[in-house]
């Protein structure tokens, strides 16, 4: 059984979409990052980075094993079900690519941006003008590759779009006066939160951890 | 034959350290993003994100394949080449979750360090207290893991640790007046350059491209 690790934030997210859209038993225990829970020891042997998510599967080949990294967590349970992953070819690639982008680019510079326009009472000018402007060529990028094709690898649904769907979400939530006007001139990308959004494992995933 | 898209920088020197290792033979391609030609429209259709490193290969399963982010790329050429990267088993999810962690906090985190510090003339102490304190925690991180295996992914050299090395030295290099000390005062992470940079490959792959 897998126990996941998470919180009610966009990478706390993407397992909980995750093992509910691959319908398998799993088990979560929160980790209230607002208590600093994240620096608790027993989590910490977990996950040495103090980040959610996190999971324990005691039924890993060669025993129980834990992993941290969104990334990782997703290539990790795509491989052991063989789902939203192809096992080789372009398909696959682009995947992976696209969860990189998220990973390294999309979900970094939004959360640059949340900190300086929300969590931070102290502001920069100079830091939350660099974070718009990144997070707006970004989802350029990501309206451009919508636009030609209706997941972000391609054809098929993959842990890229279940990567990125709960931060441009939360681009449109928690970061509506600086993005929401960029996200409302982005059909293709509207269309893909549509399309996403209307699977119901996303819906179940998104309404999780309950706190 | 691959051709590598790449430019002087920690991304950029990742593929050039991994083809070095494989020891396959590939054509460079500079991209000068001091001269904007990350923005070339020839350079658009093959990395849409507009950052280095990209790659194409001519001779991938099912035709030529075009394929940018590092770590998809590093991916990508190690499951081609079945090297630095296990097929299986906690080895393989291990090498996946620091490479994760290296691209979706150590480098975004140093980049932006990099960018107050270094690259922006206009200044916010907020913003360079915040990366400071973040990368000094992520250097952190890396210590502890060094301080119990030779490797970050364990006993074996992987893809992580390639994807590591370039920006540890870059922290050192760059941005050694606001991260020096905590580099020099930590014995695994500098045992851990040593043991990495002594390899002929990486020595190579560093000195690349040449510009």
């Amino acid at each position: 059984m897998i126990t996941l690790y998470t919180w009610t934030t966009p990478n706390g997210r993407k397992p909980t979409i995750m093992l509910e859209e691959l319908g398998i038993a799993y088990t979560i225990k929160t980790v209230n990052i607002q208590k600093d829970e994240q620096f608790a020891p027993e989590f910490l042997a977990i996950s040495p980075n103090n980040k959610i998510p996190a999971i324990v599967d005691d039924e890993a080949e060669g025993g129980p094993m834990s992993l941290f990294e969104s990334a990782a967590i997703l290539i990790y349970l795509a491989e052991k079900h063989q789902r939203f992953l192809a096992p080789s070819g372009p398909q696959r690639y682009k995947a992976l690519e696209w969860l990189s982008w998220q990973i390294g680019g999309l979900g970094p510079m939004l959360g640059q941006l949340g900190f300086f326009e929300v969590s931070s009472k102290e502001k920069s000018a100079l830091a939350s003008k660099r974070y718009r402007e990144e997070s707006e060529r970004l989802l350029n990028v990501m309206e451009k590759q919508l636009s030609s094709s209706p997941y972000l690898a391609g054809d098929a649904y993959s842990i890229a779009d279940i990567a990125a769907y709960p931060w441009v979400v939360a681009a449109g939530d928690r970061l509506k006066a600086v993005l929401g006007d960029k996200l409302a001139a982005s059909p293709a990308l509207q269309a893909w939160l549509t399309r996403v959004g209307e699977r119901p494992a996303v819906q179940r995933g998104m309404a999780l951890p309950k706190v």
